[in-house]
């Protein structure tokens, strides 16, 4: 290039036109350009780490002379920019930092924001509604995905709409917690993936993702054919910057009219020389990685993709018999076959953490992080240099309060759902009990099935230990699974970092990890209260058996009980619609070291030496009184009691029972209005003669000194209980104006 | 060469108008020399000879990581020739990376990365240092500043060194904060402000920010001279975005020569009509907040800002009276008077949430939040439009994981601190118990003081209950704070979210906010266990007065036994130096309900009743028998009993005793090995007679569980002792050889 430069010169000087000046100034400035970009680009690559003597000391004789190289280079590019900044000086061209030169032309832009710097950033409209579609499947996978969700809106500013793709597990899942998170200006709409098997299940795979992991092959068929572009994201991504800069590289692509941009594959896969006889699919260089996809759904269908993609596969697969990294090696041999139709995307969109991975070359070159891929089969526990820090990123969204995402600024772009951003009426709060009543509307975020669940086949007669807990409760889990073998739908109310810690004793703990029989819904925390009955409520809802035994969860069963219940309903009961209420009698003990009774006959004996006694016999006997627990000493048959004024036994019913009433959010009267409703229903009480549970004793909750202590509290429950009681009378009728009375 | 060229040039100019041939000539130099050093640079520092793949495998890692980056910056050279080739075919019209009108002039661009949109963004290198100076006194705000700190590093890149005006409170607690956070490319400095009170108290000052309001206006003063600008943050700000932003705006600040940057006040304060006879002072405009400012300091000694305010201070006090608005109203005063010292900052970079405020105005303008500003006296709880979506920001930081910080990408700075952002040696990791060495070696970030505390005066006999606990024993700090109203200090083990959790418990419970002679101290949650013995050690560095009680939080003592201990100090012990233990006997209730002894009379009395049980009677009798129980129950005067294997009493000793043994990181040994030390450093055990102390139940904790049924736990814990135990040996010499007879 220089001695080009040269002669040019040279030819000049020997012409002397005025054409030549011309010229000459021409290249000149065009010189100065490519100089000041190439010195621009130079400054951002040479991040040149100063070793100290001693270090320079224990190089090799070779890291020496690599090291003394990179030095040089550094020196010499280090003069060379103090001579370009006293050239400029000198020249008297602005200093940098927003002059009016650093701003170009306003009309260019769609909708310019100006940063600090003065620099007019080519952005998205805030009303864009950006496009993302997610394969998701399994109860494992709609989990794994929540922190790339958080991480998205952390960030993004836009209105989103999620496509997914998801089998039955994950839909029940996600549907529910975007419902119950009610995210500002986020839209979900879902495809089942069960009627796409048969598209896909044809091409024999490898890979661990089964034939879900090459469902993003249909997108084109499967997405409406009014969706133009859409990003295409793996479940296992966090990001690390507004999605709508990656939205926005589709202008890009479209100039270049190309259909689908993604990033280089970061390891050495396709260049085939991972194992010796490693014979990867063909693919363009090193390939291209699928997890983070820009796809111009239109253009991809002129093309016909469904056609081509099956033709490419169908011709490899001849060769090759099965595809080992899903539709990665598809899409790779589709691109090598029609090397027109891709962008290549900065690596940092995708940003490649499997072992081996050669992605340090990457965000040492851009120091801005986009996207982080877990891509490696370990996840999580990948070693690569720096991974402490992705980590530490990913932890962030993972233990981030998803409930901190539900408020918005206002975008003016119409798309906030009703009542979501929207200010509380001021007026509210001035009502006496206005914190109960909003707690009472709250819509708890909600995260279904959180561990590993199968979906149960059960016969007429079975039951489902329904219950509720916080963190303070998790220790008892294990001793519950080991007295109740049967199914159990828990609600654990949990801030999102507890439900990690949730998460982690699980795993660890064989005695729960081995259960696929309990559903563990995740209510996260939100408000003052502990919302006793929503948490009852969410798991009895989960309930597929068809009766249900509502406990609560310091209490212990005793060891036989599932399978006593399920025979003692084969017998008693004939119809789950049937309203009778089976009262399990319910005891405590103060001692928290104890043998626990092995029979009916030894929990007696233990009432008679003092080592146990009915629940709350000493503060709160008229709770369970009418369980009648004298007769209950010597009944081997169930036995009929009749409802009385703050009864509030343990019961199995059909799993259809009446919901509990939400305003009860703390603790009183949770239950007492729920078994009150049972009665008005004309539920019929019995007693069952050999089951028994213990209340083990434990420290008082926070909750629960709170509230004994607060004159708040028992004002506003009067206040609700009576409110209870008039919605019983509008609801049951004049055989509920009994309540009323008692009440007083 | 050159001068070869030089001359041709001379021959030119003489033929031609000679004016433009001396800008010619001078330009061509010019560039000339840049281009030529830039491709000689270039030559040199591409001396890269490819390797083979059998070559690169020789490589060492650190040869490999050198020839990586030589190889890096050969292939941004060839990319760069071949971009240049392109762009002189096309004559230099477009420039690579996005449309042409995206693209500012690159030539003025100091450090220039594309964004997604191609748009340069002027940025700062990620190697300047940003400095921040802030105010910070007392407890209260070395605790609310914690999430400015956490906002501005989460967005940040670059180093950053906090200039902190300080009280010795707040400086006792960010020195040992900022020491124990370990933030990589963090420096801190204090400038205490008992020095600066004299040179402001002078001015008198209603608000409530009282003198150290006014200390903002030292800065040229306090501040390094060498320290040419700085951005003055408030304590009460959330950052939304990177600082350096903000920092770049000091280019603006120096380009119109400006001194000054700040942001208007968006309420209508300085108009004068807030109320009838409402005076503010005299302010341009609706005048500026001073929350979030820029000053260049050398411009301002320039200047002689110290005598400017001084003069315009005195000049209206002798009106006003006072300020309303500490430095705020004086800083305005002056911008008043000196129009041209200042450059308004763009409303985001300080959106003020007080009651009234017009920042609606602001951020429905630009839709990007920079900082906001809490300045409203009621902070979080102001009522304004959209406080929700500010308020999760602000929570957002309050609740993140602090140690998440701890690791970035390594900048190539040299910055660094040793270790920091280092990997970890992967041989540990293979090492049988490197779990507890590891956990060992953690440095727990730290916040002394999270609570109200008064420093304390104390006379030779006081002593102070030392304990530490976690989050599930939070409910026994109001029994504690009732049986004991001497000093105490606790180290609290907690997340930063639960830390949250425990300072609105702490705010509503009556008991212990009114109590100013506890230290709470937060040890944040980190790695796998419970470092009981950091956070005793933690709780006893913390302790002023002479003595020291070393209890566990389980335990609650006999109602007046403060007074008994320094009443007994007073007559037993002459000199906190001497090395006796007084020894509080032990006892445990297996009842959850239970009255407390008021005497040792009924203590004995619920012995004989088996309600209470001398400490782990059941089983672990040898690690209090050494106590003497029998010789207890008659005794009127301290008696001394003998160390013995596995004694583990709890004891009052001089508050500077040895410090516990930080190997011992999860439960095992952790008081045996204390004790045993004592007793290696001729320690004597006296029992005192008519002090005790009773365990209370509760379930059992996650960590206990999980420890007791650990093979490994129990394994390494073997492996531990004996290393302590030598290390006794090499301390103590040859008496302490007893205790490996002992422990075998």
């Amino acid at each position: 290039m220089h001695s080009g430069m040269l002669r040019r010169f040279r030819v000049l000087t020997k012409a002397r036109g005025p054409i030549y000046y011309v010229i000459a100034v021409f290249l000149i400035i065009l010189v100065l350009r490519i100089s000041l970009q190439l010195w621009c680009s130079m400054a951002n690559s040479t991040e040149f780490a100063e070793l100290t003597s001693e270090e320079v000391a224990g190089l090799s004789e070779r890291e020496r002379k690599f090291w003394l190289q990179l030095k040089k280079t550094h020196a010499e590019k280090e003069q060379l920019q103090q001579e370009l900044a006293s050239v400029r000086l000198s020249k008297g061209t602005e200093s940098p930092g927003g002059t009016q030169s650093h701003v170009p032309a306003v009309e260019s832009r769609e909708d310019g924001r100006d940063d600090a710097a003065g620099c007019q950033k080519v952005s998205l409209s805030r009303c864009e509604q950006l496009q993302i579609a997610i394969v998701c499947s399994g109860f494992g996978a709609s989990r794994d995905i929540v922190p790339l969700i958080k991480s998205i809106l952390f960030y993004s500013h836009n209105p989103i709409h999620f496509h997914f793709i998801s089998d039955q597990s994950a839909r029940v899942v996600l549907d529910t917690l975007f419902k119950t998170w009610a995210l500002p200006e986020v839209e979900v709409s879902y495809y089942p993936a069960e009627g796409l098997k048969s598209k896909v299940e044809w091409i024999p795979n490898r890979h661990y993702s089964q034939h879900f992991g090459m469902m993003k092959l249909l997108l084109t068929s499967v997405l409406p054919e009014s969706l133009e572009k859409v990003l295409v994201l793996d479940t296992d991504l966090t990001f690390a910057t507004d999605i709508a800069e990656l939205w926005l590289l589709f202008r890009k692509l479209i100039e270049q009219g190309k259909s689908i941009g993604l990033v280089e594959n970061q390891s050495d896969w396709y260049l085939g020389n991972i194992w010796k006889n490693h014979r990867p699919w063909p693919a363009l260089g090193r390939g291209f990685n699928t997890g983070v996809m820009l796809m111009r759904l239109d253009e991809m269908r002129r093309l016909a993709w469904m056609q081509l993609w099956k033709m490419v596969a169908e011709k490899n697969l001849i060769s090759y018999s099965s595809v080992s990294l899903a539709d990665q090696d598809i899409i790779n041999a589709v691109l090598k076959d029609h090397p027109d139709m891709h962008m290549t995307l900065p690596c940092t969109w995708n940003l490649q953490l499997s072992e081996h991975t050669l992605s340090e070359d990457c965000y040492s070159k851009v120091s801005e992080l986009k996207v982080i891929h877990w891509n490696s089969p370990k996840k999580l526990a990948v070693k690569a240099n720096n991974v402490e820090f992705f980590r530490n990123l990913y932890t962030t969204f993972l233990e981030y309060d998803g409930n901190l995402l539900r408020h918005r600024l206002p975008s003016g772009c119409g798309t906030l759902a009703p009542g979501q951003g929207a200010k509380k009426d001021p007026a509210d709060d001035a009502e006496k009990c206005a914190d109960f009543r909003q707690a009472r509307e709250t819509t708890y975020r909600t995260h279904l099935y959180y561990l590993n669940y199968e979906w149960p086949e059960f016969e007429s007669n079975d039951v489902t230990l329904v219950t509720q807990l916080s963190m303070d409760r998790l220790q008892v889990l294990e001793a519950l699974c080991d007295h109740w073998k049967g199914p159990m739908s828990l609600a654990l109310f949990l801030s999102d970092s507890e439900a990690q810690q949730f998460l982690k004793y699980a795993r660890e703990s064989d005695v729960i990890s081995s259960r696929t029989n309990i559903g563990f819904h995740i209510v996260y925390k939100a408000g003052g209260f502990y919302p006793v009955n929503y948490l009852r409520n969410v798991a009895l809802n989960q309930v597929k058996q068809p009766y249900a035994f509502l406990s609560d969860i310091d209490f212990l069963p005793m060891y036989d009980m599932y399978a006593y219940i399920k025979t003692t309903l084969s017998k008693f009961e004939t119809s789950s619609r049937s309203r009778k209420a089976l009262v399990v009698p319910a005891f405590e003990t103060l001692l928290y070291r104890m043998p626990f009774p092995k029979s009916k006959a030894s929990l007696i004996q233990m009432l008679d030496d003092k080592k146990v006694f009915t629940f709350r016999f000493h503060v709160w006997p008229r709770g369970h009184a009418a369980t009648d627990f004298d007769k209950w000493r010597t009944s081997t048959a169930p036995y009929k009691v009749k409802w009385a004024a703050d009864f509030e036994p343990y019961v199995v019913v059909p799993a259809n029972v009446t919901r509990y009433d939400l305003r009860f959010v703390g603790f009183g009267w949770n239950k007492v209005s729920h078994i009150m409703e049972l009665d008005a229903q004309k539920y019929e009480f019995y007693v069952l003669p050999n089951a028994f549970i213990i209340h083990m004793p434990h420290a008082p909750s926070l909750d629960i000194a709170k509230f004994r202590s607060s004159k708040h509290y028992r004002e506003c429950l009067k206040v609700l209980k009576a409110e209870f009681v008039e919605d019983l009378v509008k609801k049951y009728g004049f055989s509920a104006m009994k309540y009323k009375t008692l009440d007083q």
